[in-house]
């Protein structure tokens, strides 16, 4: 019986772990020093947390299931609506803001492409109870701190910031209907992933008129903040929203990021729940997808049970930061797994050998030895094959003298050491 | 909408998940000085993996479902089977022997009690290539290296070990059908977790004489290696497996492990694939399932379709343990989110205070600020209420002097600091 994996999923053989825990450490190590504390989830939740709250592209993407009791069982293709439903659960005992990070491992029952598999991890950052523009501002400095953590500069990737309340201030003003806003804001989200002629063929299946349309093409083409038409920045509503972009991104200059920062009125967001400010970090060169994205979610807590409560973050797979980090030769070399590796010099020593061995690990040195009780030539080679730093060689002596010979692996240098030296 | 998480399933707030973290970093330390690295696979695998290789009792307890190709997949309920297939894959590739650890989400669906989740983590450790004692007891010492880890002693744990060869001599020597003894396995593992009654009734159902259900009962009384009888150790086959067990204490001694480890003929393991030595774990009060438990399985990587290599191996909850630490007062305290608060003297110096947030962070210290720009009363109570260990005073002096007040949240302290000194 050979068994094959499941497409789209990974196995991680050592050289592959050993770069997922470079990653998350410093994911761990950025989300720390901003003040932000781990939290985790189940990954089978209940399938309407996701079918009501993450909207119709992430509902149709779940693995779920039927259990004995005809339940219905989701693995999650996300962690917020857990983070909602945790909150939920404890809000009066949690003292605001709540600062929430997660590495979730996650799933997506989707084409699998360049970037995109079907279980990933997801680094998540949640800052909840905060309704200025300085939380989005927190939460973006994170991931631009992350970022920087793992080797990369904003000549390499740029946060693209912009605001639904902007965006649907525009679509309203050009006279689409409220209800069917939700609609094209999916639309444009596949933007960047479908041809324009494709994207113009779904906007007009919605039932936008032409004229609408090319309104929302030129929209869609501005560059700056102040492409936007006058005629329409004198709407109330697109001069509120432009204003709270303005003070997001006054509030980026004071964090010192202005530089990896700018304005995208493209940016969408692919989920149902979020309700201001939105941002995704790409590539500069715009090879790949998504790198992190995220935005505010103000009504999202109070829709799964809880009080309502402002609140904004992101996520960020694995997937597309390590093949940048690949493309850029960024990615860590493989942990070495053995530091130290005993040998004996006459096969019956099995005994003292352990006797180094013990003492070695006590120190925290990880340490082998060759469970073959080989030759010494042959255990040389196991100790090369290992990668160990160090090779100790103990001979029929130590039983009296309690000294080894400890040879430097890679200058090849030998000396002589009593076992209290060793590993000190 | 209020959702319930699934049924022995748990949410990890910030305390739980610190235990984790702390948990899982022991025994990341513990597998690495032993010379292990670490691997990992997917949470979903083809049902297949585990209906014919991990028995029944597993296959019973799967979580599985279909997907759109109507290709049946399930949620991982142990390690083992994927690093089966990991190294059948690679097998010329991966220089013997391979000592690979992993810490896996795992899924049971089955009755939920004290210790047993539908949802677990799992330690797994596996040493393949090796036929010899010397690999069990390599497995065997890293387990009691983790034990030590977190805090606990021969006194409050205790390895007990069997061999699967023996206990099979032994039913064979009842003349019990060869056939029958992985079912009789399969009754004697239930042994501390139903009634004697309804163990004797288990083994009648399973065509068992009487004179062979006393003989077993016999057996199982026994408390020492020594008391095997003289009859049953005439037989080779019984002898032999003596020998190995003997040869397997002996190196225990060498790893100054002894007192941690006993012989006990009642252990079995409940996995169908064990072929030599089988081990458990257990709290010495006996009131605990097992904690760690693993065992020799040379024949499962023949049969996941690479060629046939001798491996051992063991893998142990978070459950249980966490249980036994908590009812010892040795679980960790949670971690501390903040190391410093900066507050504000005047409620307009928001760039300044960002500064100096900065500035810390840029020195990898944890740091917060109030996020909702409250006076200084307000700031500090934030800065307790987040267990802040330094308070940083800004002031409006700041933007000429670059010093700040630092405050010591333990002692009370106040001393004038230039914004350089700062976290050094």
């Amino acid at each position: 019986m050979k068994v094959q994996p499941v497409r789209g999923m990974r196995d991680f053989y050592p050289e592959d772990m050993a770069f997922r825990n470079w990653l998350f450490e410093r994911w761990r190590r950025a989300s720390r020093r901003a003040g932000f504390v781990e939290v985790d989830g189940p990954e089978l939740e209940p399938l309407e947390l996701y079918t009501e709250k993450s909207g119709p592209e992430i509902a149709e993407q779940l693995y779920w299931l039927e259990d004995k009791s005809r339940r219905r069982l989701a693995l999650r293709p996300e962690f917020t609506p857990t983070l909602a439903r945790m909150i939920a659960a404890r809000q009066a005992a949690l003292p605001e803001p709540i600062r929430w990070f997660n590495i979730s491992r996650c799933f997506r029952y989707e084409r699998t492409q360049k970037g995109r598999l079907r279980e990933f991890f997801q680094w998540n950052v949640d800052l909840v109870g905060i309704a200025g523009e300085i939380a989005d501002a927190e939460c973006i400095s994170l991931a631009v701190d992350a970022m920087k953590e793992v080797g990369l500069g904003p000549e390499d990737v740029q946060v693209r910031i912009n605001d639904r309340r902007l965006l649907a201030a525009l679509v309203r003003h050009l006279g689409i209907a409220e209800d069917r806003v939700p609609q094209v804001f999916g639309i444009l989200d596949k933007r960047d992933k479908v041809p324009a002629e494709a994207l113009a063929g779904l906007l007009a299946e919605a039932g936008l008129e032409a004229q609408q349309r090319q309104g929302l093409e030129r929209i869609l083409a501005w560059q700056h903040l102040e492409d936007i038409d006058a005629r329409e920045l004198a709407t109330p509503e697109v001069h509120a929203a432009v204003e709270a972009i303005h003070r997001l991104f006054a509030l980026l200059a004071d964090y010192g990021i202005a530089e990896w920062c700018r304005f995208d009125i493209g940016i969408v967001r692919g989920l149902a729940y979020y309700t201001g400010p939105v941002w995704e970090v790409h590539d500069c060169k715009g090879e790949l997808r998504a790198i992190f994205g995220g935005g505010r979610y103000d009504r999202l807590l109070g829709d799964t049970g809880g009080k309502a409560m402002p609140a904004c973050g992101f996520g960020g797979s694995d997937v597309i930061l390590g093949i940048l980090l690949g493309e850029r030769g960024l990615r860590a070399e493989p942990e070495t797994s053995t530091e130290y590796f005993v040998a004996s010099a006459s096969e019956a020593s099995l005994p003292q050998v352990l006797q180094v061995v013990r003492h070695l690990r006590a120190r925290n040195r990880s340490t082998q030895f060759d469970l073959k009780s080989g030759n010494l030539k042959r255990q040389m080679k196991k100790a090369a094959d290992a990668g160990a730093r160090f090779v100790v060689i103990v001979t029929e002596e130590f039983a009296r003298s309690r000294r080894v010979t400890l040879r430097d692996m890679s200058s090849g240098d030998q000396r002589d050491v009593g076992l209290e030296e060793l590993g000190a």
